[in-house]
């Protein structure tokens, strides 16, 4: 297949680029590196199935080879630092880009894919939450550039897909984590990792009671790659229903260096969910996945993967 | 002032022609006519003080005059058979459409005022609706290339407050009805004053314990007028809290044609709130407004205009 993939160098994109090249895929990357990055693209630079294209998707999508079997659109600021460092941006990405990759789907007779997220449940009175909880998202928060981008970015692509046909896939991503996130991603599995590799204090925001659950980033490409295969519109959650507290994750990350490291508390960010955890029970229905791999073996990954860089 | 009314054919937006026009003002309106109306535009067309623009305002705003000081975007299909009729039109004008209002208020140093919607509270489970209430809506529903736009726009208008710091007011508009409102609306009232004087049975929607709430033009210009002289940037709700079930508002139709009319019941449609009611403290507090027309002279109003035209 020819696989055009936006926001190619960003973490989950490049995933999905590494995954389908080894499965002899065609693949044209797509990022304007406002939040992927430049390793990420080089990693493939040379593979003669690879193709990047560096170009702004909200401003259109400059591809003019031949027919495309597939959009996959994961170009997106993800993190909240990020996404509050370009709210503008986060947005137009959302409305625009998803509308530009809509259209060239639509014009290639191709597939196209929504990474949406759990941020679409918001600080959710549903737990764990199922694909039909509709939310609790403030859409003038610090955190709507980004939530009611991804809102949007659903409903445009339902509005493809119900008036123009277009045969799209929706996932809602939760929390994931692996090799090739940014250092200065801002989301707590990276920091623990960094801080505890600096043997710094860890951050814990809030009290530390509030609970994530966390993905490693080779069962979500496992379940992107089985929903292509069947024709199911509706969005579905890929994440691991497994949850911790932070006060947990810190100590799993002080148990990865073997040291009592100290943690600093500080106020917990304005909107900031308190519990999010997936029902992935319509994945294991219509895709039979599920997530495989624990978090201790994949704390144990990505720590791995830092200690060589560093 | 100059002030430039996108959607200045639609039902309210014709009535902000007038108005600002009344008041000295100079009006530039801007309407594709997806719903607006010719004869709304016909009514100003030759007054010194007002020019017209036809285009679609999610593709640009092709204005070049003199400096503006407003930017009101009140340019979208506003009920549901027009918006399901036109679901990414909505969606873009929503989210292009309010990013090029944005821009060019930036552009000029003007105000921009949105018109929202009581839809971003979706289907409420809080009663009456305050604007701290974050909403429920379906984002994957048939309604949501709507509400979802609407939602869309106040956080992409929030953020170009925040991190550009253009001078943005954003209005919640719960049900509005008065005379210009398109004959095909499609709304309980339109519906119902059409149905009686064609001596028709009137549609009640499911078994017509549903309540809504509705808001005579004038009160809303007046509210949007206060608003305008207020440095207040968050969302102000503007309705009458005046809550009736359809048969109560059926029954007030059928007084006004002193006879006695038949019901019809139909099939409730997908994701149709069951009771809408705005909490009006914040206007109250912070422009002194609540609306003064109540349902019976209003109805009157909408009976007469409408035996006049037909």
């Amino acid at each position: 297949m020819r696989i055009l993939i936006t926001g190619s160098a960003g973490f989950v994109g490049s995933h999905l680029v590494e995954r389908f090249l080894n499965e002899g895929h065609t693949v044209i990357g797509v990022d304007n590196y406002i939040s992927g990055q430049v390793s990420n693209t080089d990693l493939f630079r040379d593979h003669p199935r690879f193709t990047f294209i560096e170009a702004d998707v909200s401003h259109g999508i400059p591809y003019t080879g031949e027919k495309l079997d597939w959009v996959m659109h994961f170009a997106s600021p993800a993190s909240p630092p990020h996404y509050q460092q370009f709210p503008v941006e986060t947005l137009m990405v959302g409305a625009q880009g998803t509308q530009n990759g809509l259209e060239l789907a639509h014009a290639h007779g191709a597939g196209f894919f929504l990474a949406s997220t759990s941020e679409v449940y918001g600080d959710p009175h549903v737990h764990p939450q199922p694909e039909t909880y509709w939310g609790n998202v403030n859409p003038i928060g610090v955190r709507s550039c980004y939530d009611e981008a991804k809102r949007y970015a659903e409903a445009i692509t339902m509005a493809y897909h119900r008036s123009r046909g277009v045969n799209t896939r929706i996932i809602r991503i939760f929390n994931t984590y692996g090799p090739r996130m940014r250092p200065d991603d801002g989301r707590v599995i990276t920091n623990f990792v960094h801080q505890a590799l600096r043997g710094e204090p860890l951050t814990v925001y809030g009290d530390g009671s509030q609970t994530r659950s966390f993905q490693y980033i080779d069962d979500l490409v496992e379940g992107i790659s089985r929903l292509m295969m069947v024709k199911y519109h509706e969005p579905v959650n890929l994440g691991n229903p497994d949850e911790f507290t932070m006060i947990e994750l810190a100590s799993k990350t002080m148990n990865l260096v073997e040291s009592k490291i100290d943690l600093v508390n500080l106020d917990l960010p304005a909107d900031d969910p308190k519990q999010r955890r997936p029902d992935i029970g319509l994945a294991w229905k219509i895709i039979k996945w599920r997530p495989l791999k624990g978090i201790d073996s994949g704390l144990n990954r990505v720590f791995d993967e830092q200690k060589i860089k560093s």
